[in-house]
């Protein structure tokens, strides 16, 4: 379709949006704001013509024109003028049937919807595939970070060894919170709920349920794997206390919720837990709502975006490059799908196997709650030394925890089978009042 | 043409080399070395049928093989087998001819050459246009950090109000030596030269005309405006002291060369100057040979990367992610270009008058070498004051330093010119020993 703007034919490429919720209006808003220098930059007149949503009468903090809004979703997926569907229902259903209706009718997609991809996205990339159409889905990582595109674009020439990140904004307002007010978890949790900056039930986020879905994408497209969800090692941020935070700051780190892939051979590494971090990385000047993700790659070496995590406006800008990603696709011409998907062609998705956490080698920090007594340290270490864990450094602190003195612990590189079983033991001593604790800290990053 | 691979038919898509250099060595390493990922996530044989050099004897650390060297340039250029033509000899000419004739005959271009682009930009993106042929220059800017794509594509839904960065490796290495090790600026030019981080003649790099060509580039495509290179204000490092950066420290700031670019209404702001960015940014963590760029957009907020600027694989890196974007581009069919050489269409494209220095509005550090006396600082206060210029902090430590007394001043955001003037004169008191000195402090990072 065309359009006639200042004289010359314009290009008209038209858009329907499922789901008008938070990041419905942001899109709304980056069409209304944005229009005339989005036009400028593609050549095209992006429109978007419909938007569909089960509740149509909410204030949304944007005007729509009349008509534009509609209960019935098909007014978009049966819509022939409509070029482009953006989902932003979230969900698994009704957002695959809506997906997939969307893709059978020859519509390009744009998604923020990770968990409908963790799920559902085989299916849904084959039938793209089939069909010749795109899915693009920048949003449903990191919104404020162009980290899909970068990996499965710009550096697509690296063979990458790495990819790891902070990728849960509320987990990161609340550590962030916990480390510059001292104060606990809990505490922080709530004050971030009444924020808005934590859901009523905060599980998803707090036991890094989202960054898992979030490092299962990154997994899949940095090396071209199929990623079982279930095989993601996921430990949250629940169990970190003030203490540990002051004692990581002694020995030089912060504490951070990190997502973590590596490639090891013919397996890859795929955890996400607490992580000691170098304070002078600048990983950890990453703080509140802000995510990170840092690359690391044949011959680009480390590379690293910060931004936003989630929020309206950021993630709405994300669902715009999108569009425009695929505008440009339609402008150029010709036929078929420009980048696969998920990076690799289908035909060349392999199924690494996920290294199990046992085999995991990195530093650790040990934190004990011992008697104050003489022999305490002697002991420890003899059965840390049996166990092959090496100690880097060590603080014995005057201070009372619960009765108890706390021991922590910095070892060298180690095996996490060994520090698990050595811990095991430690345990089992008399002198040692509560169950000891372990932070890995993240070697890759010295 | 086509190529069976593997029982299918797979599209050959086929690139010559202009320049045998560092880069180009690194770029014929990627071929070598990633060459099959490379086609499984491409879908297409990228292969590189020539590689051209006035001298093809020595050796450059890759093996190739028999017949792809030549020293005539035509036989790429007039090759009708070749699409795309990768760039790397640097320079006005000879190439501006060679770049030319390539889109004349219709080959895309990869180019990692700014100063080219700085100068003869316009000529060769309009020669591209009308042929309807791609011209691709990641590696121009900070070639481990894909912000050029990122500005053009990924965020390009966004109105931009600034961008900023450390754009220059060489200086970021001295100023990271000169803080960590306390040396002068003088010492760690001469052992940065010694190692090859720095050329012999280092003006190019220390003076910031480097980074103001990138700068060039980023502003042109971030605010969509031409931009007269001469019009950019640059300052080097060559003054900046230990006593500055020890003081910067004091204050919780670092000392960078940063390169500004603001968009303020109808004109932008763009100079490369030292400036003071506080510590805990992670922009303050960027460290020896590491870029880093930072964009506010209207939507995404703040979005930040972090790479290696230069360096033989890092760029090599880039120019491999244009030749697949550009054979992506060819693989998809249809006919133009997919997304404009400088971010907006040609005639949208506008010019935007540069801001005098004298209008700046920033915090600033000065430092002030004068007696030791009493009434010294009632009347620098004095000046300031009649000035228009706000002390947000003070120190005046005691430490002689031939034979005055560093007086440092933090200002709240003053007025460049209010600042110049008040500093001449001071400058003309009895009790200043030297001439007085000022680093900008980037109040958008605060």
């Amino acid at each position: 379709m065309t359009h006639a703007v200042k004289g010359r034919v314009m290009k008209q490429i038209k858009a329907g949006l499922i789901g008008f919720g938070t990041i419905g209006a942001g899109v709304v808003k980056v069409f209304q704001h944005n229009g005339p220098v989005i036009a400028d930059r593609l050549g095209a007149q992006l429109e978007l013509v419909k938007i569909a949503d089960l509740d149509i009468t909410t204030e949304r903090g944007v005007s729509v024109a009349p008509g534009q809004l509609t209960t019935d979703v098909e007014e978009i997926l049966a819509n022939p003028e409509i070029d482009i569907v953006i989902e932003l229902i979230g969900g698994y259903e009704p957002a695959r049937t809506f997906v997939l209706k969307a893709i059978a009718n020859g519509k390009h997609v744009v998604t923020a919807n990770k968990a409908l991809l963790a799920v559902h996205g085989e299916e849904i990339f084959a039938a793209a595939s089939k069909q010749g159409v795109d899915v693009y889905f920048e949003a449903a990582v990191a919104g404020g970070i162009p980290i899909i595109s970068s990996i499965k674009e710009n550096l697509c020439a690296n063979q990458f060894s790495s990819v790891l990140g902070i990728l849960n904004g509320t987990c990161n307002y609340i550590l962030t919170r916990m480390t510059q007010a001292g104060d606990d978890f809990a505490d922080v949790l709530k004050a971030a709920q009444d924020l808005g900056y934590a859901e009523a039930d905060p599980t998803f986020d707090v036991e890094g349920i989202d960054a898992a879905h979030k490092l299962a994408i990154l997994l899949s497209i940095c090396f071209g794997t199929r990623v079982n969800f279930a095989d993601i090692s996921t430990e949250g941020i629940g169990n970190i206390s003030s203490l540990d935070i002051q004692f990581a700051e002694q020995f030089g780190y912060k504490i951070k919720l990190l997502a973590i892939g590596k490639r090891d051979g013919d397996s890859i590494e795929a955890r996400v837990h607490p992580t000691m971090i170098p304070l002078y990385h600048p990983l950890a000047d990453v703080e509140g709502v802000f995510n990170a993700v840092r690359l690391v790659g044949d011959f680009v070496g480390p590379s690293m975006q910060i931004g936003y995590g989630a929020g309206m406006e950021a993630t709405a800008s994300a669902v715009m490059g999108d569009v425009m990603a695929i505008a440009r696709n339609m402008q150029l011409g010709g036929k078929g799908v420009r980048t696969p998907a998920m990076a690799y062609c289908a035909d060349k998705v392999s199924q690494l196997a996920i290294k199990p956490m046992a085999e995991i080698v990195t530093q650790y920090y040990l934190r004990f709650a011992a008697n104050d007594q003489p022999g305490v340290l002697a002991q420890i270490s003899t059965i840390l030394g049996n166990h092959h864990i090496s100690i880097a450094s060590m603080i014995q602190p005057e201070r009372q925890v619960g009765g108890a003195v706390p021991i922590v612990v910095l070892t060298h590189e180690a095996m996490e089978d060994h520090i698990v079983k050595a811990l095991a033991e430690i345990d089992k001593l008399a002198v040692i009042k509560e169950q000891s604790r372990f932070i890995r800290i993240e070697s890759e990053l010295e």
